[in-house]
């Protein structure tokens, strides 16, 4: 398959601000600028503390005896339930688990909460327990408390599922936006889109849609290898809903940083690059729920890259790119012709109900 | 107000067993037997655990350093989503805060999860996260992390929170159903039906819906006082779906143990007696929001509940009965005139999205 440039990322294109806006839209739960958005607008100023600042996967806390923990939840509403690779209750115990990882945590027990429509089949609800079941295990954690309620047919889709993870922070280290540090290497964990494009190309029906498998999958065991082996991680991040290029400009912004990354060097499947020109997408926006970023001291990354190689889902990790002290929050893609773009995060529209 | 003997409960009702159920209906949500059998035939088998075999309203938990946690969530999905007394923010966090008051923790940090339907006004959500707001700062709790998906138009039903809780557990003791003794004094912290009767009277527009407001309120201050006198608390349980009925059941069974009740002594306002009898609910098995009952030796009754008329909301504590050995799993409630009935626990069907 030949590979044209791809199409430009609508990232780039300007919705209306929230502030003109008096009703909640798909695009709000994208992930993207509305995303954050509704958060700066609604939520920030109301439930302010230090823990939500951190704008972080989840949140770093101290018990009243010094232990340290991490707290996080994720509301999952994918659409559909079963995609190649897994289905919703793959994705809830995998993107909580991951979500504690990229804390620096080592994820212990898990919450769900399910809402579930009235006529959804008893059997697919095992199906998807069970699935739940198999990801805890394999992540070694425990679901050990949850809820379960109804709503009438049209006022849900089959089952939601909402998980929240508890996990202990062992390392000394503040795994966080805020240690960043300019001279900062960035590693790719793996390939990048597998996950939106199976979802997306289930939706569309497309020929290759069984082609394309989910990378969802747990990540504290490459997590806990890196900090295992003493490394002075800064910060992870899991590339969920707005994919790297959005993970990328939320962790410029926070640490008011300058990143800049070899679009070269970023490996997208030759499956998912032309599934994504079919759809007009940019596989940097894409979600994964099996890839993540590694910030750390330039000096160290050749180490991580071999630990990520034997431990990381997919055994792929790359050096994309680095970080440096300003202008602040911009994220730049020198592209393979060597011209130089700014990346800006997803404007919300792209893949309604990914996860 | 006469009040003619109220009728009877529709936890006598026997609907068609889980097993030959194939799909979810409005049951499986209502707290009941249906969800108790959707439990034991999906949920239990998969994720079996010792922390979910307990049984509680939430998992009592230890750390690694030996730290012991308490770990709780609830999904919300209250309709209408504002009512006398609260809205679904308000109900989201004082759930939260009360099931972790019920494992004997002090609750301390929050998550919140929301799904939010395409079209849902914004002006509301930020009416329904500044009750959050208010309620988590009147129980000295931080909402610390949280997540917003938005599903289309018809995919939900304005806003469905799911809170999740982490506390922690300083008292000694192992407050949950399998510390229950014979001898157990049983005390009710106030009036039953308040929270239930306050959304079903605005559902069917009733003239004095907004003469009953919810009893929504945290529950944690009198628990800790509780705690803090050093009385030997065996368990503690809030009323809510199923109400004070379906919880005796779920305890009896728990612990093997049978319950007597004194339905004289179990306090109804007037205006609650009048709109269950008007919509012909009975009060044992309407829901509460803001009581519980504690179960602790006889011989500390009156302490509890001189504590409990000085902490507890509505401030008028009960001893409503007692724990003797068997049957085990047997609740009995002996009527105004002497006559004894045996209590079931809420077939299902009575008060769907009561929270």
């Amino acid at each position: 398959m030949s590979l044209p440039p791809p199409p430009a990322p609508i990232g780039f294109s300007c919705p209306v601000p929230l502030s003109h806006r008096t009703e909640i839209t798909v695009g709000h739960g994208g992930g993207g600028r509305l995303t954050q958005e509704l958060i700066d607008r609604v939520f920030r100023p109301a439930f302010a503390n230090p823990a939500l600042e951190a704008q972080h996967d989840g949140a770093s806390l101290c018990l009243p005896n010094g232990s340290r923990l991490a707290f996080t939840t994720d509301a999952h509403v994918v659409s559909p339930l079963f995609f190649p690779g897994g289905n919703i209750g793959t994705l809830a115990v995998n993107g909580t688990v991951n979500d504690l990882a990229m804390c620096g945590a080592r994820p212990l027990w898990l919450s769900a909460g399910f809402i579930l429509e009235e006529g959804f089949p008893i059997a697919e609800l095992q199906r998807i327990v069970a699935a739940m079941q198999t990801a805890a295990a394999v992540a070694e954690v425990g679901i050990v408390t949850g809820d379960t309620k109804v709503v009438e047919r049209g006022k849900g889709d089959g089952v939601y599922i909402t998980t929240s993870g508890v996990g202990v922070i062992e390392t000394p280290l503040a795994v966080a936006p805020g240690s960043i540090r300019p001279g900062d290497a960035i590693i790719l964990s793996g390939d990048l889109g597998r996950h939106g494009m199976a979802i997306m190309a289930t939706r569309a029906g497309l020929e290759f849609e069984s082609a394309i498998e989910s990378d969802c999958a747990p990540l504290a065991a490459p997590v806990q290898a890196l900090l295992d082996a003493g490394l002075e991680i800064h910060c992870l991040r899991d590339l969920t809903r707005g994919g790297l290029a959005t993970s990328l400009v939320e962790l410029a912004e926070s640490a008011k940083v300058a990143i800049a990354i070899d679009a070269a060097r970023v490996p997208v499947s030759e499956l998912v690059q032309g599934a994504c020109e079919i759809l007009g997408l940019d596989p940097l926006y894409v979600a994964n729920e099996g890839r993540f970023v590694c910030l750390l001291p330039a000096a160290q990354a050749g180490r991580a890259l071999d630990i990520l190689r034997r431990t990381a889902p997919g055994g792929a990790p790359v050096l994309i790119g680095t970080v440096s002290a300003g202008p602040a929050g911009q994220v730049t893609q020198r592209s393979i012709i060597g011209s130089e773009r700014i990346i800006d995060r997803l404007s919300g529209e792209q893949l309604p109900r990914i996860c």
